[in-house]
């Protein structure tokens, strides 16, 4: 069976992106998001599913360096909506829960929440790794915030769902793999340039897209590390790589930029 | 005298950044970046200074969304080199450190120094407070990594300094006030736009700028979080909002986003 890497304990939000995207796979939980990187390079997962950005808290940086650091593809995108879930051992009940384990931004999420509950609030390294460390140690008294099925592995129980302040709470995760994906309609593509230190380039960089009609998504900067204060870009586009559109692009993208790379084109989520 | 509130502990990074920029004056530490900005809009300090980006690490995020959130004028930056000093209590050895405390992002920094020195690593909340922590305690055996300045005020000895394994590790801040700065030469100008829901949206409002022969120095996206994969834009822009060439800019700008407001023009680093 297809073997699948994510970061995390099991019952991760990324394990829920994984379940989404790929259906009944074979699941390799990984400490570091490098380690799912490395699975995938050394053949021990077919593919990888990384976060690359949240609605609210904006991109994940560490995924958008590894994907310049490695040689992947990008093989695919999901949208995935985060769903916190108070949870504790069975037989509890809300009035009972004195303590809330949780990561910092799971609990800064679900402030609204957590201040009506009037519980002490703890922070801990990961959101499923919280729930299974009350699992293990056999706490009452205390609950989690984690996914549903995180729950349901450690065997939690639910107390409260969807406890986050702004519903509109989505982490969007990008597959990767050795190989292209298959193509299939409507396509992204997602690439990585340099700018040329001149005044304007990365408006005549942009233009090389624009002038040919290919709409681009997203737009995210990070430091280049060659040099203080000079940046890559990552920019999201409709379209596939192999469009006649896009032949033109990279020849054109060659005199407009330092370097770049295309990341993948692959299937745009539906959702 | 003028009062400036910075986030951290006393001897924490900012804090050479406040003396870099401002000279003698009052220091007021503060526990988070939102106390900065509440410190200025309170009156309890003259001004701010705020992280906004490191040359490796990349955007403070936090710092830009209270940028927006806040009516708060940037009124100056100044360039910061990151300079991470291990620093014990007096009279110690290299060879009698077992453990060394500081921030995970000043550890991770510090790596190729800290896999020959073969210590214990312990991650914990600030690098000054490290510092704080191994004095107050009269803990020896152990090293915190911190700023020289964090070694003066809390008595300890620098055993090895300039221990970043990048040496192009420098952070970028901004100073805030409620007055916009008094006009000088080279000026630079930070503005934040949203863009129009249709194709091509940011080329166009970047276009806007380099009509007019505005170079922009930086562009950073960050959620908008008023709905999901919406952003807002900041430009880091060469000139006075003031200059002939920004009046047209503005009127053009009105039509190319959904919203803008200049944060700020102010005097350019020198370095």
């Amino acid at each position: 069976m297809t073997t699948v890497a994510f970061q995390g304990e099991r019952g991760a939000n990324s394990e829920d992106a994984v379940v989404k995207f790929f259906g009944e796979v074979d699941l390799l939980p990984s400490r570091t998001l490098a380690d799912v990187f490395e699975a995938v390079n050394g053949g021990q997962a077919d593919f990888g599913l990384i976060p690359i950005e949240n609605s609210l808290a904006g991109s994940i940086n560490e995924s958008y360096d590894l994907l310049l650091a490695n040689q992947l593809a990008i093989v695919g995108e999901v949208n995935l909506r985060v769903n916190h879930c108070l949870q504790a051992l069975p037989g509890q009940s809300l009035a009972e829960i004195k303590q809330v384990y949780s990561h910092p931004q799971a609990l800064a999420q679900c402030e609204v929440f957590l201040r009506n509950l009037g519980a002490e609030i703890i922070a801990v390294y990961d959101t499923a790794g919280s729930a299974k460390m009350l699992a293990e140690k056999g706490t009452r008294g205390a609950a989690a915030i984690a996914s549903r099925r995180a729950a349901q592995i450690y065997g939690l129980e639910v107390l409260a769902e969807g406890i986050q302040t702004n519903p509109q709470n989505f982490t969007r995760f990008y597959a990767i793999g050795k190989e292209p994906a298959p193509r299939s309609e409507p396509s992204k593509t997602t690439m990585v340039f340099g700018t040329l230190n001149i005044p304007g380039a990365l408006y005549q960089a942009l233009g090389v897209f624009a002038r040919r009609g290919i709409n681009m998504v997203r737009l995210e900067s990070r430091p280049s590390k060659a040099r203080p204060w000079d940046y890559v870009f990552y920019a999201d586009l409709d379209g596939h790589v192999d469009d006649p559109e896009f032949k033109a692009v990279l020849e054109d993208l060659g005199n407009k930029s330092t370097f770049f790379r295309v990341l993948g084109s692959y299937p745009a989520a539906r959702e």
